[in-house]
């Protein structure tokens, strides 16, 4: 997909950012391990190819020996046998060829299935809700229930403490409502669209992207008979449809016959579609506005007050979570591609000529799955690599993408995220934009296929200087030196009184063009003028070349002191996706274990306490009113500690409310059966402990903050094990 | 002014949730005790047109005696002399009146100049920056700088706290992109308006109120000449102006002689305008939606959900913090009335049967200013009133109602809100919808006025049956009976044939308005068919009356066996307004003194540690390697507490970096000035304290999170005074 398509058919282009917004890469590769799926998958369409010719061969021969009269019976049913045996291999073939394809591996429970599962429980419990349900909602908008939204607030409180706090960023918070100007500056107005096409009798949209993909998956997961050959070829187009202009697009949509997918009516050529929701601010209706794509620009337009802020010294950080919006043509893949959602985005400025991270050597040593372009173009896979090494190599641009890198990896990680199912994917050379130094996603493998999550760009000076220019406010940083420095500069003086004489209505753009000439133009120009009197020199606005006479301009080398350097910072950014995070967190912290009985399969999410909506329940073993006493009283000293909690007094079976519990992921259960003691059960290992009363709240305050682990608790106090426990 | 203009003339109402859209309230009385100003204001009003007119006579008296020439010079000086020194007494007074009115009091900073001495230093410390400042900016929208994005997500964090946790409350997060459907039914879409009009040559749109406000501010307070009755009308137009229709404002307009305040061109009619930014979602065009205006309808479509998430049980709250948008017609009063904007919302869901709070008795005890509707129509003002009085005489109309306005009077006073600056005022009858049962504003007074930053409303069931009838999903409660209860209902049954013989096309109509009957109807025309066997009926929506005859329908009233009672909850309603409260907190905070050298004055905010932006500073105290090793080891500590703070390793004078972060509100500073022990400075106080480098971190993280007092500290350990302090 593109979302700048105008950009790939230019030389200009305003980047990939929100690379949040493109659609999972390789989605068609579901396994751990892609390349070696692929691998397989080939040879068992090869093999499917050759049994089906066999069979063929053999039916041949079956109707061959039953003409002849001369053949024993015995032998024609060897034969029916030999031909029954190759159906049989037949079916076999196709089913590994199609657990292949769609990915329903060893581990029993295929993708579809185990998605639906976590879905099906994640709006049970209203961890999310598709918003005005009972208006029968609205595509690609969900509300956060009540756990849902406890899980956001504390992931956003941990980036906040994870970056802001640790790397003394200034945080800002600017508006969702953006006048056109800001947006036109950054290239969102012109270039931030998508290639629809239309249903010609219903009008309906759709993303023609998506409908060639469909087609693709579609031939390469239901049509088994297709050849391995055909088979490579619409994975190619699918491991390239986002660099295919809009004519592409549109005569692959002709060659397969793709037709309106509701309807079957023909579709219109693809043209582009603005993602941005349009508004009018103020009441005259001549201010038109946007609500932003991303939050990014409202911290590079403080650019200024924020350098200023920060004492005129770089490098600082600023960063910003908030909403934003993206009106997407049809959405899909649920809580991953949606029209409005949480951006939480850093832009670290840095001196171009000075990329180090003074706490770089913290991350250093760190050691995770990263997938480096030439890993990529040779078809290889994602691979181990300590991040040092990465740098040092150069595989990594430099030491501040670096050092973000790593923190992203431990952001990640501490959050719950699966090491084994992350990875660094660097971006191709036709994924970024010109003036990219460098691209790295964090992708998170989900049951959609790898997911990016995370955008790590250094985007070097482009949006600073997009906005210096626009504005007219220049957005740079100063060095000033400890003495002066000399420097030879190039002087051009056009002279006026000739060019007009010359060039009359044109001049300006002749005097603009010489004056834009670069060092080693001026000083060729300067000899050739000095050796011949006249050149022929090139206005490229003027779209024709002009005589030049010695008279009409001078060109001289001065050397000037100079006290500072004044230069436009390059930008280091880390863009997260929050929703997206919190999903694949859906996914990876999801099982199912057996209830005690053995007749149900229990649903868990194994939230570290940090992540955990609530942090603890606390039950009354038995409906009583010493019991219920005792629970307020904890109750009453968890609020004070700042701890999450829930009470549940009903007098359901203990089983049932630790099963209704562990389905939310609360991490620690308080079941008081006594006056004096109760239990603490930990969710995973179900282990249980037995405390004091009064010590029951800090305990908990303890293992929820990860002051403490469990594993602290489980050598600190006693065990329990009674009829009161779940297993 | 008005916002559901269209409610001023009907019987209908979507009522005043969004109290904080109105324009602050008697904004012409800025004193403390605005009825005593208002009687002095008027007496020296009278006594300035009485000094006038004994001057004039004092005049012609000075002029008859100098035209006699009999008159000795004596006797001619004393009249000039009393002449001069009634002239005196007359500039007393006009200056004592100017100060009445523009509230320049005894404390000698008048509250133009304080308001402009806040506002710059927020704007110099960006606490707050105009957004997209280098594009000059869209009136109305304000970025959250660094210190200001800190105060806000501090006082997120402490609403939560107060708010979510202590009261088990189910916290969601909805779009802000709301679909046209929701907001049709919630009344929006067609009253949420301001009357607006036009500059009848340049197209310029004006708020029609804000005009006729502005002119008669301008009268009362510049123009001293103006009779005690035409202040008097003044003030009355201005306390009447959110009663006002648009003819009755058109009119004043047109009376005043206001033109355009730009161009002095003539005004339109006023119109009303909808404030709702529009957009479109998705590609088609086809399906209009809005930016929400608040917060609160998220929660009631999702009232279903939730009813089910909370056991299906009553009373439960539900609360959502989030971005609402205003398309303000034309912007005033800074931070107080802008385009976008956070809301923090509850809605705490009751049995209308039954608005007890088990938690009351803990804020019974409160004591502070309430404005009853009845002392705002008598004239007096606001006075102290012990909550459980006001509840328990009927002056606050419930349990929960008074619970909330307990809570909010805690939350606003625990950030450092001025108690004695903020008032709870009970909406008139005027000021309310119909359907609800009592509304109280948390009123905050600040240089604007008393400004309303918390509304406090008992809705009834208004919301929720809304949604019902439009979705046609039902979003009732249920209150299971113990036993079944033996009711009697109201049967009427129209025999449709009968009807459709005599009323043929028109039948629907009669069937209908026979169905709706009320139970004293209903029987009476039972008793009436009975004994005349023909009665006259009204038919609204036909608009004439028909003749029914007994055989036309049935009446009957029957004993029914209920099991359980359907009801549609209640829902009371406290709506936080964030950025006011912030803007309030920050005039309330602000305080100057004088520098060490008496030579400049020095701001400082005052912020409770809860508030404040950042914790503390660490400061060596002067530049030297080993003091700075220090620092960064507490520094390093403080972050692992996650306590936010500063380090500055500037060389700038101890002084100048206290006032630096005084002026930032960071309530202690950490100086190193050893390498084994520190000193801790508090910043209203300027008292320190020495404390070892190892205790450094965790007595900070004490003071900072509330678990001791400053004063505690005192006690605690030595105090330090030497050089390094500033005074």
């Amino acid at each position: 997909m593109r979302f700048f398509s105008a950009f790939l058919s230019s030389s200009f282009s305003i980047g990939y950012r929100l690379s949040s917004l493109r659609s999972p890469r390789h989605s068609y590769a579901f396994s751990r391990n892609s390349s070696l799926m692929a691998a397989s998958e080939e040879s068992l369409r090869q093999a499917l190819a050759e049994k089906q010719s066999a069979l063929e061969n053999q039916g041949n021969v079956v109707r061959a020996l039953k003409k002849d009269s001369n053949v024993a019976k015995l032998e024609i049913d060897a034969a029916i046998e030999a031909l029954s045996s190759l159906k049989l291999e037949k079916t076999e073939l196709e089913r590994q060829l199609q657990a292949a394809v769609t990915g329903s591996g060893a581990d029993g429970m295929n993708r579809e299935a185990f998605r639906q599962a976590v879905v099906n429980t994640l709006e049970r419990r209203l961890f999310y809700i598709p918003s005005f349900k009972i208006y029968r909602g609205v595509a690609g908008l969900y509300d956060y229930g009540p756990p849902g939204c406890a899980v956001k607030s504390n992931v956003l409180a941990f980036w906040r403490q994870h970056f802001v706090l640790e790397e003394n960023m200034l945080e800002v918070d600017c508006p969702c409502v953006t006048p056109e100007l800001v947006l036109k500056a950054s290239g969102h107005v012109d270039k931030f669209t998508d290639l629809m096409v239309k249903d010609e009798k219903t009008g309906t949209c759709y993303r023609a992207d998506h409908l060639v993909k469909d087609y693709c998956n579609e031939k390469l997961q239901k049509d088994l008979s297709i050849s391995a050959d055909m088979a490579a070829t619409f994975k190619h187009v699918l491991a390239t449809l986002d660099d295919l202009s809009a004519e592409e697009l549109g005569a692959k949509i002709k060659e397969y016959g793709i037709t309106a997918p509701d309807t079957k009516n023909p579709l219109s050529d693809p043209f582009p579609f603005n993602l941005m929701f349009q508004t009018s601010i103020g009441p005259s209706g001549l201010v038109p506005g946007y609500m932003r794509p991303e939050t990014a620009q409202g911290i590079f337009v403080n650019f200024k007050d924020l350098y200023y802020y920060n004492g005129n010294k770089l490098p600082f950080a600023a960063a910003q979570i908030g909403q934003a919006f993206r009106n997407e043509i049809s959405p899909r893949q649920g809580l991953l591609r949606v029209r409005e959602f949480t951006l939480a985005e850093i832009e670290h400025f840095v001196d171009p000529e000075d990329k180090s991270h003074p706490k770089y050597s913290d991350v250093a040593n760190l050691e995770f799955l990263m997938f480096p372009r030439e890993e990529q173009m040779s078809g290889a896979s994602a691979k181990k690599i300590p991040l040092g090494e990465a740098v040092s190599r150069g595989i990594v641009n430099n030491q501040t993408l670096g050092y973000f890198i790593g923190r992203v990896y431990l952001f990640l990680t501490c959050l719950g995220i699966d090491k084994d199912r992350l990875r660094f994917r660097q971006h191709l050379a036709n994924e970024m934009a010109h003036y990219a130094a460098d691209c790295w996603d964090a992708e998170i493998e989900c049951s959609y296929g790898w997911i990016e999550c995370v955008g790590i760009a250094d985007r070097s000076a482009y949006d600073l200087r997009a906005h210096s220019e626009k504005s007219g406010v220049p957005l740079v940083a100063h060095e000033k030196f400890s003495e002066p420095r000399e420097v030879e500069k190039l002087i051009i003086t056009p002279v006026k009184k000739e060019l007009g004489l010359a060039f009359k209505g044109n001049q300006k753009m002749v005097v603009e063009a010489l004056e834009a000439m670069k060092e080693e133009e001026a000083m060729k120009m300067k000899a050739d003028l000095e050796s011949k009197g006249e050149v022929d020199f090139y206005v490229c606005t003027f779209g024709k070349s002009v005589s030049i006479k010695k008279s009409m301009v001078s060109i001289s080398k001065e050397k000037k002191k100079e006290h500072q350097r004044v230069f436009t910072p390059s930008v280091i950014e880390p863009s997260f996706g929050v929703g997206r995070i919190i999903y694949c967190l859906y996914e990876h912290s999801f099982y199912t274990r057996q209830s005690k009985a053995g007749d149900e399969q229990l649903n868990v999410f194994r939230f570290p306490p940090l992540v955990a909506p609530i942090k603890c329940t606390v039950f009354p073993l038995v409906q009583n009113q010493q019991y219920e006493e005792v629970a307020k009283v904890i109750s009453k000293s968890l609020t004070v500690a700042g701890i999450s909690h829930k009470i549940d007094i009903t007098g359901t079976s203990i089983g049932k409310r630790y099963a209704r519990t562990d389905e939310l992921g609360v991490p620690f259960a308080v079941t008081v059966d006594s006056t004096s003691s109760v239990t603490i059960r930990e969710r995973d290992s179900k282990g249980q402990i037995r405390v004091n009363v009064e010590e029951a709240a800090s305990v908990i305050k303890e293992v929820a903050e990860g002051l403490k682990t469990w594993e602290d608790m489980w050598t600190a106090f006693p065990h329990h094990s009674s009829a009161t426990t779940d297993d």
